[in-house]
């Protein structure tokens, strides 16, 4: 293990957190809430941690292996996280630190999940900050620093590997480093389109700020008790649930896009089942709910911000759709687990794994009735390694086992039932916010004990890694000298 | 495909069925209750179909494939309990037929889930046909045909594997007859053992006959409202507890302990794992219910019984478990997807199948961090081959992907909740019987509509088949002529 390495570059870490949290400090000096000091005192430490950090101790080599790009992105999420939640303590509006921990975990990881009963009570600063973790989140804190990092392409490619989403990661372009800067190029285009569709609907700037950037990060922490329901308007809807579905698509997409390769666009079997999907349970929730709604008009709009908020994991809410019959809880509980696309900031299993999954086990069938044929799995027209095939097989594994485990944890306690403690686990763990019963969209997490809040953000971390940095984090024999 | 043995076959278990209905006939007349004619018509029927079909439609050859083999058993299976509903429904004692059918499933599959109201008004002779059937399915009904049949043995080892439960299926001897005979002489000498028990402790003949078979198939049908709580004895209920646990075990077990082959017993990982799991599960229990009953004794009474009937997925209850605490509910649902042994009577998803995805997932992660090392799976100390550990997880993705298709199914009508659906659902296809909620131990399936009651019947025999027979039957390129 590259001890150097990880050191370095989560000194680089600390101190973009610590040039970050600038800007919550500006918006506090804007409103005049005297909050500012909250963020300039852990940016003072981290200053004064990192910087010596990154210039005393330089390794010789950058090189990384897999298993230090794993340890890298699980340690370097699991401090940013503390960090953040340090404004939210030491102001005191959210005063334990656990709950501190929690919203900050859930910020950073894109999850939208809160501890918070008024979230209205909350100054500007620590409202811009929450939604900003997501933003930060959402495209990966250490995909930006390699987008800064001049000239390190030893070993990069396992970083982005553990931080991006889906089952395979595919550089755009042969430099790790502009690959990351493209995409960050992507994401902030589309974020301030998001910004200026809200401002020119008359959302007031803070709010317009706010929701962009929690939407793009497909986070979901709302800025008023109701969420987006708070404004009660069609057009905001539309505006954040398109964005919220355009979150969810593959970055390279728009990249593919942009460089006016539309062939492979229309190639890609993730992007189609993508649309397929939402516009089918759209459809499907809208005739279900249709009688507690004026017209099939009203019930459309409100099924279909709900499936793009689900299925982007975002978890912003226009409705108590908890209140909603069974068969649409339970297509929502479906796309809570199913999540987006692989290399969007959506969270979830991911459509792609789906597809690699059912393809491969189709594949297999027809192997176990006609042993003596030879038939390849394809996806996107390509055949897909036995190693992407065995991996999505694992992940499932380990997805499944880490549901279970959490569900025994956080039920010890007796506080929940089976459907508020299923929906916690897989809200949190596929990082969208909100679940059902105790959990739903107008209750929240708070009623949890100290112990399960922690085992819920684990599972946001676990979630957001997509598990193995996270498991091998607590995995003896990452530790061991070798 | 070699249409003509599997209609030979179908009719040798017409046969069987009408030779077997007579016992419901003897029962009948012995309590004078003048039911035996709604048994001696579709008998009667059955041999009218099934003695020219045997003696006419003589085949060729005997020879099959695994695909003849998975459709006798999808079909036997689907035509017996068919054909096991009619003395319901002609009696009047189940008037719809859907009901009568849902019914007959659950008795043939094990399953023991029932859309009676009140069990305690049915005549003896149906009281006893219903737990009958457990008997019958529990070690299969083409098995028993099997170790019927003279001299043959082409094909016979497909049925065989698709009628028997786990991911590998061992003859004990190397014919295959007398393979099925070892095993009803094993099963017919277990209940034997559990009616002495029961009739030891002074339980009526006829209530010691339809537990002891209902215990030996693992099936959970009751003979009054409040099951076995009906006698309040704990005595019945640690020895019907102990059988239960006893039928959760590989049969083969059993075998080697008889030949004096105890090293290769201790050798079997997925025994020990059962018994861990058994004591476990049965402590976390009873710590957790403690507060609702006289001392750590009387919890623990009630949890070992409630593990017991829940992991050899049998269905018997003592209490209202669904009263329990959420940690309690939790670990009983863990323990109805797990089943029990491969090579039992029990349904699941089978420890064995659990030891080999864990197994071969730590095995992948492995070779995942370390690519250039050679590492192999093994289980009982020999390694897996890679079809079994293919097989298994082709299995997890079916089953998984079952579960969901059938929840949303149920769910459209809008009669039960999430939990009362995904427990519904959970229960069928893994044979148990009661679920939580709205189909809890107090109450029962009658409430769902005749569509519902179709999907969950479906299930149960999928659960019971291991899902591919019943897959394959409605897969279109199962029946193209090749």
């Amino acid at each position: 293990m590259n001890y150097k390495v990880i050191v370095n570059v989560l000194g680089r870490i600390l101190l973009l957190e610590a040039i970050l949290m600038c800007f919550p400090i500006i918006i506090d000096l804007i409103y005049g809430e005297s909050n500012w000091h909250y963020f300039l005192i852990p940016m003072g430490c981290l200053l004064a941690i990192s910087i010596p950090i990154i210039v005393l101790l330089k390794p010789k080599d950058m090189n990384m292996y897999a298993r230090e790009g794993f340890v890298i992105t699980a340690l370097a999420w699991v401090i940013v996280s503390i960090v953040g939640a340090v404004p939210f303590c030491i102001s005191g509006q959210i005063p334990s630190f656990i709950d501190a921990f929690f919203e900050s975990v859930s910020g950073f990881t894109t999850t939208g999940a809160s501890i918070l009963q008024d979230v209205e009570a909350l100054s500007h600063s620590m409202l811009f900050w929450r939604s900003f973790s997501h933003w930060i989140g959402g495209m990966g804190i250490l995909v930006f620093v390699l987008a800064l990092i001049p000239n390190q392409e030893g070993g990069s490619m396992h970083i982005l590997r553990a931080e991006s989403t889906g089952p395979n990661v595919g550089k755009i372009v042969s430099k790790m480093k502009f690959t990351a800067r493209i995409l960050y190029a992507i994401y902030a285009v589309l974020t301030l389109a998001c910004f200026i569709f809200l401002v020119a609907g008359k959302m007031p700037v803070f709010d317009a700020i706010c929701h962009a950037v929690g939407t793009a990060g497909t986070g979901g922490f709302g800025i008023y008790n109701s969420s987006i329901g708070y404004y009660n308007s069609t057009y905001f809807e539309m505006v954040i649930a398109v964005f919220m579905f355009l979150f969810g698509i593959n970055f390279n997409v728009y990249y593919l896009i942009l460089i006016g390769k539309f062939a492979e666009v229309v190639k890609m079997e993730e992007l189609r089942t993508y649309f397929i999907i939402v516009i089918l349970t759209t459809i499907m929730i809208a005739l279900n709910i249709m009688h507690l709604y004026d017209g099939f008009g009203e019930s459309l709009r409100y099924s279909f911000f709900q499936v793009a908020t689900i299925i982007s994991t975002t978890g912003y809410s226009t409705t108590n759709f908890d209140a909603w019959p069974t068969f649409a809880k339970i297509v929502l509980f479906i796309l809570m687990i199913i999540g987006s696309s692989a290399g969007s900031t959506a969270g979830g299993f991911k459509i792609s794994r789906m597809l690699i999954l059912s393809k491969s086990s189709i594949t297999d069938m027809r192997k176990m009735l006609h042993p003596r044929q030879v038939i390849k799995t394809k996806l996107d027209g390509d055949i897909l390694s036995e190693d992407t095939i065995r991996n999505t097989k694992i992940y499932l594994v380990a997805y499944v086992g880490i549901i279970v485990v959490s569900l025994l944890l956080i039920s010890i306690e007796g506080y929940g039932g089976f459907e508020t403690n299923l929906s916690a686990v897989i809200a949190c763990f596929n990082n969208i916010g909100p679940g059902f019963e105790l959990v739903g969209p107008i209750c929240n997490y708070s009623g949890y004990s100290a112990f399960s809040k922690i085992v819920l953000s684990l599972d946001m971390l676990a979630g957001r890694l997509e598990i193995f940095p996270m498991l091998l984090l607590f995995t003896p024999t990452t530790w061991r000298k070798n």
